[in-house]
């Protein structure tokens, strides 16, 4: 596996032209927060805006949408309704964090599915779990998935043990069967793209908390809605979180380590 | 055009006197904040307050005012039916920020517009949109708009394109078709009163994200409550708020620049 | 008038025993938050924590009550019904901070009033509306209250620039009218108790901004709590909420300087 | 009585293996938070995240859900119809922080005492008060009890001056009567789990403020969470919070300490 560091993986970030603006430094829509399970998609919408997209809209449950825009204003929050809609004019959407597994969650799912051939796609947490219920669906265009190694094992139908004794060939059998760019999540975490193996050496145990996949899906989906490829925003998004996590472990410490708090060393670490 | 330095721009703003209180340091009032658009008006108001507004009020829907408060105790939030009262004791109104473009925000332009005429208004985003639907409007008195270029060609009926080519005749055309100060935002914005013509050469492309329109018309409607002339609050407004983002860019980075960041530098600048 | 540093009026500050705790660091009671005016409590909510005090309970609108805890945890928040308790158990009660003057206001004031004896109480904002409304009323114990020269001339039935004409004359007229100890905020705000005039030479016109009153309600009501008697609560509160004000704008600038920024400068100044 | 240092107590928190996850740094389960006191568990969860645990589970009134997560995205919040399941799959529970003495609190007891035998559990404040209403109850497997001398005079029938006359006497009779290991707080908190007894040195009197305890309970069941044992999760939890204290009110202060700010040092002092 080729191990770049983030300054090469950052070489993919296209230069921001003077003239930009909000329309096009890309629009990435977020999708889940289900009920009991905002606190998910709040970190990923978060994490999304940090990592420099220039419209970050989320589809989560009514009741949550004040609270996800009083607590990060830039949000733009919208409930399923506006799904449809929604999903034909992202520049990049992810789903998955705090999804859930009931009817609003696989009614997200299968309209999103039904996105632009051309829009890269993110599937995370449960929207894995909701994929590997469907093992004969069709190829995806433009997919990403981040599973850790419990969620590969369910999309593969082995134990997670199976996963962590061979995760480069797991990884290589995940791209075989759904196709797109795999994130293997992990100590080590691996990017795979049927061609080019990404082994990402950053990071510390002190990301063993909830939430931190939830900010990896945010990082993923704003990178490819700024234009990066699917294989490049997977790698650059994977050691951005890593990056972050080592710096603030390094300032503080390992323990007590929170997903909320890597986002403010992005823009440092992207610039 | 003329270029001038925020130190500059800095002058026309009143010295604060010993004796000033709440009372005589400006009541901002900013209009907006519909359904699932909370989020505009929440950093157009804490970017007056940190403008340096005596108060700032806010009309916004219902059902976002505990939501505003909590977020930052110093607005005070009222609902439509307080509209008409506020808009005559305003010593300067905004509307625009997350407005949308229904019966609510109809209402609420129309009874703004009936404003006293000393009284100064800024008119942004959606706001902007209602007004583009009226081309026969009779003129508003003491006027300040804030479009971006896709803004500017909605209220001149051409297409971005046409604004962006040369911008400086787009926002000569746009102020003798509505008079007052116009602010034509992007790389460079220009400001003009009809005589004088104003280029901020301040920014980064950092700013190229949702919100960050808001903060401006936060600014800008703070100033002028403060006292300052439609021309020097546009100006100073303009110049601060790219000013702040370059601290922060400098400081940071440009990608994940967040419109919420950038009251934090105001009072230094200011100063 | 006497003008004593902010260290000098420290030494009222009884020293914490080792063997201190929650129940005797002084409960202290805060009343007021009506609709639309939950912010004015929020203020003086956060101040009081910051001031030292070992509890610190609030009588808000019920629906106040989660967005007052979610944003300071250590508030504790109760509806009207838990009033009359409250005040029996309280070390010091606050009232008037977005208070109103509707019935909900008026009961709250009334019950207040007939709080055990002993008991400190600081009104404010609008409890001294509503005070002013009864100008027979009986004299109250241990009674502060804080008005801006406004409120000052409502209370004593003449206009604001007569009390600005002679400020020294005007707080001594509210002291004899309504007993206990006056502050008279403004410009060099005036501590007077009947026979002992304290003159704050602190201050700056950046806290010429709605909410700067409601944080000094919350610390000064924290102090009495804490033990100090009326006149050294005001005099210490004035002080450290003015000399806040100062360190901050020293180190950012006047203008932008926020009510709620204050509490954190003011462990190191009680320090 | 062994009085450790911080430095000591730290050597019990088994070193972070690189391969670990989520899932195997503990799962906490806190149960609390009624109706006016949803700030306790907050404080415990906010506390809990910051001790290190991979995820923390709360289980509060349905109306303050969305709060938490919204405060703390990391949260994860229940209603009291999961905690039957949530019970049975923690690897600590807390029970007690703003629990309050109603019917919903006693189910909730009723229910968490019906846990698997090797699940440490800590009972706190109100959960305290309940557990004193029945002297008679059968021992409580894995038990951690944290009073402060109030509570722990209610557990003994006696008075808070009996307590403090002799508090290494009180520790022991509270050991004997239910077991477990107890920390009896105050100046100079004590543990004992039997065998073994502990005295804090650490702390100030600025930890005199209410939430202190919710912030501690939160830090022992995180400590347990991650595998600690009972006696060193109570040790190393109370070391930490009296060490983050003191490590604030040395830069700050003692005045105006909060509970809600200790978090933000258990990084650095764990590290």
């Amino acid at each position: 596996a080729n191990s770049r560091s983030l300054q090469a993986c950052k070489n993919a970030l296209p230069r921001r032209h003077a003239n930009t603006h909000k329309g096009n430094q890309g629009s990435a829509l977020l999708i889940g927060g289900n009920r009991s399970m905002m606190g998910a998609i709040q970190l990923a919408a978060s994490s999304a805006l940090k990592s420099g997209c220039g419209l970050c809209k989320v589809v989560s449950q009514n009741e949550h949408l004040l609270f996800l825009s009083a607590q990060q204003p830039e949000v733009m929050g919208y409930d399923i309704s506006h799904a449809n809609q929604l999903i034909l004019q992202a520049d990049a959407i992810a789903i998955g964090p705090g999804l859930g597994t009931d009817e609003w969650a696989r009614k997200l799912l299968q309209q999103t599915l039904q996105k632009p051939t051309k829009t890269p796609i993110v599937i995370d947490a449960d929207g894995l779990k909701l994929l590997a219920e469907n093992p004969n669906m069709e190829p995806i265009e433009n997919l990403i998935c981040t599973p850790h190694p419990g969620e590969a094992a369910l999309l593969l139908g082995c134990t997670t043990a199976d996963i962590q004794r061979d995760r480069i060939a797991a990884i290589k059998t995940l791209q075989q069967k759904y196709g797109g760019v795999m994130v293997l999540k992990g100590n080590g975490s691996l990017i795979y793209d049927g061609t080019h193996l990404e082994l990402c050496r950053a990071g510390n145990p002190g990301m063993a908390i909830g939430g931190m996949g939830d900010v990896l899906t945010g990082t993923i989906v704003a990178l490819l809605a700024q234009g990066l490829s699917a294989f490049d925003a997977a790698c650059l998004g994977v050691h951005l979180h890593a990056n972050a996590a080592d710096s603030i472990a390094q300032q503080k410490g390992q323990a007590g380590l929170l997903p909320s708090e890597l986002g403010q060393c992005y823009p440092q670490l992207l610039g």
